[in-house]
């Protein structure tokens, strides 16, 4: 079997009650990625090889050291290396220093909910989109997003997620960290220039707050997951007006946070 | 019903084709918790509630930062703040600034693996244990994790990790995270004392690098996965000497490396 791109073949025993069979099997790539922004190392960060470029300029977005991709001077990516060097026309920036020391701030005044990174306070926004679906639509985007997910199916290794509208999925990215498929597809829809706030996001995993403080940064008003979600994540979701729908699967879905964005509720 | 320690019941629209209900459903707890090392904030986590003290020492131990129970002065643990204050007798020391700057170390001299930060190469270690196990043993203790796990079959939403000898799960833990519940298995283990080179680890989740790594640091020679791993955690395991098993469900499994470890292949 050839390798697809971004996996690799290894030499696997595989058992199955008495019988061992040897074989090649399928494997998701894990690449460590080092980052340098303005000459300086800002992170390593560990994802599955492909849309490099997509992913740093991600996650320079949600981290608020860039806020669109004209602040970019230069992206000079380095595979063999597997470093990325990033230059801003801001150079160094107060997002750079505020993104190595992190502070604790619970600045939401309400009992169970925190936001716990400054940088989030400054980025996170309220989402407010008049998007509507039928929960047929959110059962088919979840259809859909299984269907593409051909790298899953291979390894099992991979986390899947698209943003979609009108019945289809409009950009798609998998990775093997949760994060960085939000990263993926928000450098994507910075880079070619995808509107966000007009469609929903579907996704493979658990919604934790740190999944639903993305969503939000990526101005996004429904995350539609096959998994469930974190009780943060659900009261992060209400106060910043994200609709979470968790365990969509088959004919199945649990409305969680904003229910007046599904039709027929 | 009454939510389980670590869950939280939330107010939840389900659809099941065209069957709309309204119900209460337990979801998974998720609390920040911010780490303060000898009055310096270190970290914050995001992680489950439960079994705080042990995955905050876990955390210091694996990260190089203590090297057994007895570096720790004093842990106070205050829930309502989420804060942890730790002191060690070593005070300020070299760890602790390593921690806050990560370097990129290619160190192994192969082709495809890589030790991405300077202080894994300082706390990960060859495993050399001589333990075997039979695959029917193996499969065994997949299916007591899967046992184990009310949490997850409730909420959907942790991972679930144990110690397993002698036919039996020896302690577990679970987490939203899938690296807490490592830390939180190894912070358990060095604060009770329980040997961890005689036994194997089995574990819900998809190996990563991040993943085998914490396994080598806690001199653990056998990790079982229900899920599957990823190409640089197999290089790794490799040149670390651990058997790793995914795939492990009902009556198959798959072995990636030092399958010496495994009777009969």
């Amino acid at each position: 079997m050839d390798a697809l791109r971004g996996t690799a073949n290894y030499q696997v025993v595989k058992i199955d009650g008495q019988n061992v069979t040897r074989t090649d099997e399928a494997v998701v790539e894990e690449i460590p990625l080092t980052i340098y922004l303005n000459g300086k190392e800002l992170v390593t960060m560990l994802a599955a090889a492909g849309e490099e470029k997509y992913l740093v300029i991600g996650f320079l977005a949600t981290e608020g050291i860039i806020q669109n991709i004209n602040d970019i001077k230069t992206i000079d990516i380095d595979m063999l290396q597997g470093v990325i060097h990033i230059t801003t026309h801001a150079g160094e920036i107060a997002a750079e220093k505020m993104f190595l020391k992190r502070y604790l701030t619970a600045c939401c005044g309400k009992g169970r909910s925190a936001f716990y990174f400054a940088n989030d306070v400054l980025t996170a926004k309220t989402v407010s989109a008049d998007l509507t679906l039928t929960p047929e639509e959110a059962m088919r985007y979840s259809e859909l997003l299984e269907a593409a997910s051909a790298t899953f199916r291979l390894t099992g290794g991979v986390h899947g997620g698209a943003l979609a509208a009108a019945g289809k999925l409009v950009c798609w990215s998998q990775d093997i960290g949760r994060h960085n498929v939000f990263d993926k597809l928000y450098g994507r829809c910075l880079t070619e220039g995808i509107s966000t706030h007009d469609k929903v996001l579907v996704f493979s995993g658990r919604v934790s707050s740190e999944i639903l403080l993305k969503v939000s940064k990526m101005n996004i008003s429904v995350i539609i997951a096959r998994s469930a979600p974190t009780s943060l994540a659900i009261d992060m979701a209400e106060e910043l007006g994200v609709t979470v729908i968790g365990f969509a699967r088959g004919q199945r879905l649990n409305v969680y946070s904003h229910k007046e964005r599904i039709v027929g509720l």
